[in-house]
């Protein structure tokens, strides 16, 4: 597909962070040219202050000059700007709720346990790994029996982005705790699905390696626990 | 306009839920007919355990058999499959994602607050209810300058359904804790266009009388302090 070539769109964001990770995918997916500005580790820009004011956080994409923030918006609202195909959201409004439904899920249920992993100490490692691991089995038995590619069918859509953006710190998860949360007896699906993810065009540019997000993940643990 | 009948549309609720509000709004604003299935307060149904086996709360909308969960999942489920005028999300791609961001920010920031006013004490008590008026000065002054009646313009849309179906705890919490939260001085837009929500159609019905509430509110609390 010609990549769309646009001097308004911008987005803030931070090559670390998963949920900067899924509007980069979004606009990779429609081949739109954006113009990527790194923000710094515990230094806000202005910008960034002025165009998210009420949470000070990235991703926000800057299309025409507006501003528009919290990550799954700015996904939806990408494939509603540049509607042609490969669409990002389902078509069918069932498939769209469940969609919406899950993304929500894996962002309000699932990740603030992957999250907090790293740091935890004992058992309560091991009942967030329990966790992770029970939310990645409903994953699993939700969509096994479509035997597709992806969530959204044969191509990457609204849920494989949700929840693939967390695939580089599931990754990090498992080397710093040595411990396997994406396994092939539990969740085989899955596992070919996050094969076929990171294998996709559109998600390899964004998706950091796991050795230089260790390194990151490793100073910010040194950080939270110096402070 | 005539009434969509559907013997295939019921909503598993509870009426002194905000969150159960919200679809039941919707549905009325796209009038379609409905069967209202009311939760018995601890004790849940069968068929919400079924239908939504992940969080088993409600509301759950279940369309021609299949389940949808998530009230703002649901409300934008609806403006999807009865696709017709009055449309409850914006049509322009950026408005909606305004509307979406706002809609976040009531369910994740400013009700998280509004529903730990009442059980709070002391110095708790009067940071809560800071964050409470903070949060709808930040949407009176995003809103005010429209000077439209509702968020959505000239009718109800997903911001007024997100916002408004709130108004009911909103009033149980002035009452009980003896404090204005929605204050002329600070926020006149927002006290017109509560005004203008509680007397639209769509709403009467679902909105609980405040005195009603107060009940139920007394009573959840000494639960919960009995507990």
């Amino acid at each position: 597909m010609a990549k769309i070539i646009s001097d308004d769109v911008k987005l803030l964001g931070a090559w670390p962070s998963v949920f900067v990770m899924r509007p980069r995918i979004a606009l990779n997916i429609k081949s739109v040219d954006y113009e990527f500005l790194e923000e710094t580790l515990g230094c806000k820009s202005q910008l960034l202050l002025q165009s998210n004011s009420v949470h000070k956080k990235v991703p926000v994409l800057i299309h025409a000059g507006k501003p528009i923030c919290e990550s799954l918006i700015i996904v939806q609202y990408i494939d509603e700007v540049w509607s042609s195909e490969p669409s990002i959201l389902p078509s069918d409004p069932h498939d769209r709720a469940i969609a919406r439904f899950w993304a929500s899920y894996v962002d309000d249920k699932w990740f603030p346990s992957l999250r907090l992993v790293i740091g935890a100490e004992g058992e309560r490692t091991a009942a967030l790994i329990d966790q992770v691991t029970e939310g990645l089995v409903l994953l699993e038995e939700a969509f096994c029996n479509k035997k597709a590619a992806f969530f959204g069918g044969d191509h990457i859509g609204f849920l494989d982005i949700a929840l693939g953006s967390m695939l580089g710190w599931l990754r990090v998860t498992e080397n710093m705790v040595g411990v396997k949360l994406l396994d092939e007896a539990k969740t085989p699906w899955l596992v070919q699905w996050a094969e076929n993810f990171c294998a996709d065009a559109a998600v390899k540019g964004p998706m950091p390696q796991t050795e230089k997000l260790v390194e990151f993940a490793k100073g910010l643990l040194t950080r939270m626990r110096g402070s």
